[in-house]
């Protein structure tokens, strides 16, 4: 059996190799041992043109006005955005498969279909698209950081990889995760570390931490994630994207690579992160509107409603209450974070909205219910598949002093670790079933306060206890894992940036337990300089619709008031 | 510890005592011992005035309608439907708790609500309708055959149970299921043994068997059932009744007591049965417009869409495609069977619809996962539950020779039966997926096949194997629970009943195994007469509305057919 040090490494080197030669020359004049914030390099590199800095300067909407009408053609945007996705990868590490030829070869021959025929061949016509690397695409591999699947090339496309093509997406490049995806931080054995492209320093989150990156950078407009614990939501908001975990089945999963599959109980899913709204709702329409459900037994049948968009269930969007969680009982977030809810409170309140404060209910129960499920049987997981190559399963996120290595447990460690039987299982699920029925009746029971004749129409709450932290240090995922738990669908909003001038050390309160002590001692102002602020809104189960609605409404609020 | 027998024998005095005398002195009229086919004597013994035969002979969209009206006062109809239940009682074992008092009372409230306002409370005015023993209401029992339950009442009501009565309903009793439910036939230590009403010396099929022979003896509009791999199906096919199988979710569980509680990988579902489709319908459109997804978190999102109920995805219902599957590929169904499912076709035909066959896809690989899901740990869930009282676990639905006794099983064989393990659990769900991945597939591709430009509409498929069995003998369910493992919405639709002079007995076909041939051997002619002949039409994943309105082609299309 081949070392798995020496498939990894092989790996990695025809990665790099499929990056063109003048793409290289140029991006080895950038300084990019220097400088800890590397998000303005796109535009100052020279490696792109003026078209192209505008090109992946548009927002999603404009892009595909421009591409529809003829006025950039798909190779020209597709080209923009490898370049800068390029730029992406040699700076934070954000790329998986790379494949320009074939991209290129489908942006031309999109380009030659709206010449001949004057029309879009779908709703995302022309626009590359990125893909977290579990999403197959026929004839490419989905390694997922595993050197044991190194070398397996996908014979299908995923449901949702044909979805977005028969939408005219040109599919470019699969973004980096961590082994075994169970992590919100981005490292593996075959393709090594994500960084967060404001702060080098500091993590991109995870596991969909390329996708973070690598959008944050401008290098995509639009790409995919998936989210079982805040995977989505935790790079889009260390990163300052929009990233939206839609509720379980609307969006299909069927066809992908996973980490722990079978684990139905709390699934993963798929969903978009972009630098704006538009590529958000342009996402989650045009993939229902494709009809997932005869496509992937699992897609829950739904089609897209204007309706529920036009926000009929919330007072047609006029005068919402809004409940913000400043803390989960667990951990009090750091100053930037505190700052940014009051950021959204101020701009909301602004905007005529109500703003109510937000009581959380058995956070932690939920947590460890989650935390129970995961470990329920994912040691045998981890084994069964690493077995392989005898490849370490990876115990942490933490680089050693200097270059990334990495902690690894003994395998046989793992291997014993027994998981739990089915029926023990079941009595989890009960706990989870009660869990959200009272977390249901705690969200009915507003009624009682809003003052506008409903419940509270969405929740704004932390995506983390921090902005994004040094490499190793992300542990506290229960800001994002208790709405998977009970399966809301969430949304991530940037609203700020850490600076440390304003951002200052608070005076300790009075500490909820240890780890909410540990928390207050990690912030150092300096530390997390640049890092994005960002919060969640947090709307109902299956209620994608109006969540992306509400959340251009406080998008709207929020520019409003930074330009007020 | 009182012995278990004690407390069984205790209860089921007590339910008894709550039959008013004067209808016990009639019920003692009746000839209850001699009768197989005992259907037709609440219109013979007496009980019940004319009017009363007028109301529970009415169907449900006349009966609201009149109760809307104030023609028919819901004290009246209340009443009529709970003498009737009661001789069904008498003759077929069919209720577990009775309220008469409690029932008249909200009726006459129902009364001077109308009276007074003019108005109905809601679409359920006035109507009774039944539920199965699980369903709790506040402050009676839901002892489900357990008796470890027996005197535990209900401290508030299941979530369908308040939609229900906020539509105006009028509960007014429950119904008997076996032990665990996990069983087609219905006997149980507390409350016995129901039998079918058309011939008693049979089963009337299970979990929701008390429905069934409730509903078909007209003693219940309305009743509600579960079906976790065919428990509202069998019951309805074996009783002559209509029954939908709805989607996971799309009627609220919460609430209700239950078997195998967190087994979430197929999970039970809620549903109606009902002599007419009028009431399936008004009973999946009133729960669905309530929306349950306000008061259970499992309810999907998905309001009621009339654009479907008019089969916007079918062709506005103009020239349907069906498929009749004539056997799953491991037992053929006994002559009545396959002489309903040529009823059907004909009808259907005639009707200008087109038919063609219905090639099955590993039903045999379907029906073991199944098996194994609930396998996974229900043992120890029996084994938890009947430890309180030390009540034997029920090992088999046959009777002894006479009176029905139970072979029972040693506790502590159940106490060792270990399950299997979570990370197993999770490999039979990869099966599970593989399996609806390649069912919807099949489906898909036949788009090729039917001429229609879609795929086929749905599917018309034997409910079982045979019509109602004797006692004991209904072991094959898997003509029920493949639909369970895909998540098709199922109706049960009854066309004809056992003629021995017309459904002889068969050459023998080339058996296709060891169950093939003891179902084969099994079909006597006169063993089967008057069991109701009933078929499934099976729809897609939450496809509720084009099931039903689907259901009313074909009911119209049979009716034309038996009167022409």
């Amino acid at each position: 059996m081949t070392d798995w040090r020496a498939i990894a490494a092989k790996k990695k080197a025809e990665q790099l190799a499929l990056i063109p030669k003048e793409w290289t020359i140029k991006l080895d004049e950038i300084p990019h041992h220097i400088e800890a914030d590397v998000s303005r390099i796109p535009e100052t590199c020279g490696l792109l043109s003026a078209t192209e800095l505008q090109i992946t300067n548009s927002d999603v909407a404009d892009l595909l006005e421009k591409l529809a009408a003829g006025k950039w053609t798909s190779v020209s945007v597709t080209t923009a955005f490898y370049k800068r996705a390029i730029i992406a990868h040699h700076l934070t590490n954000c790329l998986t498969e790379i494949f320009i030829e074939r991209a290129l070869a489908r942006a031309a021959e999109l380009d030659d279909h709206l010449q001949k025929t004057g029309a879009v061949v779908g709703p995302l016509h022309g626009l590359p698209v990125s893909l977290k690397d579990q999403i197959n695409i026929k004839g490419l591999e989905s390694c997922m950081g595993y050197v044991s699947w190194v070398g397996i090339f996908a014979e299908r496309n995923s449901v949702l990889t044909d979805i977005l093509e028969n939408a005219g997406a040109v599919l470019f490049v699969k973004t980096n995760i961590p082994q075994t995806l169970m992590w919100a931080e981005t490292f593996n054995h075959v393709f090594g570390r994500t960084s967060n492209p404001y702060n080098r320093t500091l993590t991109s989150g995870g596991s969909s931490g390329g996708e973070g990156a690598l959008v944050a950078m401008r290098g995509s407009p639009l790409g995919v994630g998936s989210d079982i614990g805040g995977s989505i939501r935790i790079p889009a908001a260390f990163c300052g994207t929009y990233g939206l975990r839609p509720s379980y089945g609307r969006v299909p999963y069927a066809g992908c690579v996973n980490s722990l599959e079978g684990q139905d109980s709390v699934p993963s899913v798929l969903g978009p992160l972009s630098n704006d709204l538009s590529g958000i709702k342009t996402f989650m329409k045009t993939v229902v509107d494709a009809k997932p459900w005869l496509k992937d037994p699992l897609a829950v049948r739904k089609r897209w409603s204007d309706d529920e968009y036009n926000l009929a269930d919330h007072g047609n969007g006029k005068s919402l209450c809004f409940a913000i969680m400043w803390d989960d009982g667990m951990i009090v977030p750091h100053p930037p974070i505190i700052r940014g809810l009051e950021i959204v409170k101020n701009a909301l309140l602004d905007a005529g909205h109500k703003v109510i404060d937000w009581k959380p209910l058995k956070h932690a129960e939920m947590s460890i219910c989650l935390r129970d499920i995961w470990d329920a049987g994912s040691a045998e997981d981890f084994d069964v598949v690493t077995a392989l190559t005898s490849e370490p399963v990876i115990a942490s996120m933490s680089p050693s002093d200097g270059e990334p290595t990495v902690d690894i447990i003994n395998r046989n460690k793992v291997a014993v670790a027994p998981g739990i039987s089915a029926y023990h299982l079941w009595q989890t699920h009960k706990k989870k079933r009660i869990l959200r029925e009272e977390y249901l009746q705690l969200w009915e029971d507003t009624i009682q306060v809003t003052g506008t004749g409903r419940a509270v129409d969405a929740i704004i709450s932390p995506a983390a206890p921090y902005t994004a932290t040094r490499h190793g240090q992300n542990k506290s995922g229960q800001y994002t894992m208790v709405w998977n738990v009970l399966d809301y669908s969430a949304l991530v909003i940037p609203v700020s940036k850490v600076n440390p001038e304003i951002d200052r050390v608070k005076p300790p309160h009075e500490f909820l337990n240890a780890d909410d002590k540990a928390n207050y001692d990690l912030y150092h102002p300096a530390d997390f300089a640049d890092a994005p602020i960002s919060v969640q809104l947090v709307g109902r189960t299956l209620e994608e619709e109006a969540v992306i609605a509400m959340g251009e409404i406080v998008d709207a609020a929020l520019k409003r008031e930074a330009t007020s």
